[in-house]
C-alpha cells in the first residue's frame, strides 16, 4: 500500500508513526506547507520519502490530509485529478459535513472519500510531539456518507483499532451536533470566561485571587485562535444552537440562586453526571 | 499563644500543621463534629490536644473556624461567651459579607473578628491529605472592618506569611465580588456544562466522543454540592450579575458566528489575556 500525508503536524505525524508501527512494509509519503516539518517527519520516520507537492503526493492508495480545515478546499482540489483509481481519501478535520460536501464537489467519482476526526489532541503541536501511541484509547469518529464503499470503511477501521483507536460510523450531521456540544461548547465557555473576567476594570487587583479552578477553566482558551474561528465558521448553526441553549440555563440559574434546595439538587445532578462520565472516561484511556 | 482550631478538614488540618511548624512551642487544641477527623488531626500531629466540644476549645487567644459556611453561624454563638478579652477569631469561609455580619452580630465587644479566605485547596478532601505546605504561593484574603485593630491584622499576616501564603487585605464586599468572577463562575459554568451536555437526548452517544477538553471544563462541577448551594446562597447578589452577563456575552457570541474577523479577535484575545495570567500564577506557585 502507498499511503501520503499531507500535513505533517502532531496529528499527521503520529498518524505516520502509529501506522508503521502497524504496517512496517507499507510506503509512507509525506507533504507540508513547511518544510521544517517535512525534515521532522522524515527524522522521527513518521514518513519514509518527502514528496515536492501534494500534487505530487496524490498518486497514493491512501491519502490522509491533516491540515488545518481552511486549507482542505483547495488541497482536495489540488489532489483530485492525480488520484489513482480506487483511492481513498480520509481527514482529520474537527468538523466535518463542511469537509464531506467539498470532497464531493471536488474529488473525482473513482476516487472515495471517507472523513474521520480522532478524539484525541495534546497542549503541544508539531510533528516533533507526534506519538505513535496519541490514538490509543481514543474514540475515532467516522462519517461515510452514502457514496463512501463499506470496504473503505472496513479497511480504515481495521487500521484505526490496530492502532488502538475506538472507530465510531455516524453522520457527519450528527458528528457535528455532537462536538458543538462536547467540545466546541466548551471551547466557548472558556473563552467567554476570559473575556468576561479580564474586562473587569478591577481584574488587575482580582487577577491573583484566581486559582487552580480558573486554571482548569480557562485552559482550552489558550486554544489556536485560527482553529477555533475555522471551527465555528464551518460548524455555525448548530454552535449557535449551543451558545443559546448556554445563555439561557446561566439566565435561569441567576434566577434560582434564593432556593437552596433547588440549587443543591442541580449540581448534585452534575456532580453524579460529572462522575459517571469520568469513570467511562478514565476507563478507556487505560493502556 | 493558645489556638484552636474548630473544623479540622483539608483546610483546619492544613492550618494546624503549617502552625506548628513555624510556632512549635504554640499549644493547639481542636474540635471536630466527626470523630474521626480529631482521631486524624492528633495522629498527623496537626493538633496537640482534643477539645470535648466548640465551648471548650474557646478558651485561646486565636481561634481558627475551618467548618463550613452553614455551620458558622451557630459556632459563633456557641463560643462566644468563652472566649477571653482580646481573642482573635478567624475564619476560611469562600464567602466574607454575610460571615462578617455573623460575628459582627454574635461575637462579644472584647473579642475580634478577622475573615480570612486562602486562595488553596485540593481535589482531596479531609484531615488525612492535609499539608502543611497547602497554602505556600497562595493568595489568602483578609477581610478586617473598621472595628478588627490592626495589631491583629498584623499578626495574622505574619504568621500566614510565614507558612508561605501571600496575605491580601480587602473589604468584605470587594472579596466577595471578586470571588464570584474568579471562582463561583468557574464553578457554575462547569455545573452548566455538564447539565446542558448531559441533557441531550443523545448524550448515551456523545458522551464517549468528550475528551480531554471536556474532562478539564467539567472537573469542578464534581465539587461539593452542599459547599456551592451555601456559596450561592450567601453571594447571591455578585454572582447573579456574574451569571447574567456571561448569560448576555453567549447570546452576543451566537451572532457572532459568521464574522471570522470578529472571532479571530475575540479568541486572540482570550488567548493573550489567559497565557499572561497563567505566566503570574505559575511564577507565584514556584516553590
Amino acid at each position: 500500500m502507498r499511503v501520503s500525508l499531507l500535513g505533517l503536524g502532531l496529528i499527521g505525524g503520529s498518524w505516520g508513526l502509529a501506522l508503521q508501527a502497524i504496517e512496517p512494509t507499507w510506503h509512507l509519503r509525506g507533504w507540508d506547507r513547511d518544510p521544517r516539518a517535512v525534515a521532522t517527519a522524515l527524522a522521527r520516520g513518521a514518513i519514509a520519502e518527502a514528496a515536492a507537492s501534494p500534487e505530487a503526493a496524490a498518486d497514493a492508495d491512501l491519502v490522509l490530509i491533516a491540515t488545518p480545515v481552511r486549507a482542505m478546499r483547495e488541497l482536495l482540489s489540488a489532489i483530485a485529478p492525480h488520484l489513482p483509481r480506487g483511492a481513498l481519501v480520509t481527514d482529520v478535520a474537527s468538523t466535518k459535513a463542511q469537509v464531506v460536501a467539498w470532497a464531493r464537489e471536488r474529488l473525482p467519482a473513482h476516487a472515495y472519500f471517507l472523513g474521520g476526526h480522532p478524539m484525541a489532541g495534546s497542549e503541544h503541536t508539531g510533528c516533533a510531539h507526534a506519538d505513535p501511541s496519541l490514538f490509543r484509547g481514543a474514540v475515532y469518529c467516522l462519517t461515510p456518507d452514502a457514496d463512501t464503499p463499506d470496504t473503505a470503511v472496513s479497511l480504515l477501521e481495521d487500521l484505526l483499532a490496530r492502532m488502538g483507536a475506538l472507530p465510531r460510523r455516524m453522520t457527519p450531521a450528527f458528528h457535528d451536533e455532537a462536538v458543538a456540544s462536547v467540545s466546541h461548547l466548551p471551547f466557548l465557555l472558556s473563552a467567554a470566561l476570559v473575556a468576561q473576567t479580564t474586562a473587569d476594570p478591577q481584574w488587575e487587583t482580582k487577577r491573583e485571587m484566581a486559582a487552580t479552578g480558573f486554571r482548569d477553566m480557562t485552559r482550552l482558551a489558550a486554544g489556536d485562535p485560527t482553529m477555533y474561528r475555522d471551527i465555528c465558521l464551518t460548524n455555525a448553526a448548530p454552535i449557535r444552537d449551543q451558545l443559546l441553549t448556554a445563555s439561557r440555563l446561566l439566565a435561569d440559574l441567576a434566577g434560582r440562586l434564593d432556593d437552596p434546595g433547588e440549587l443543591e439538587a442541580f449540581f448534585r445532578a452534575a456532580q453524579a453526571e460529572r462522575r459517571a462520565w469520568a469513570r467511562t472516561f478514565e476507563e478507556r484511556a487505560k493502556p
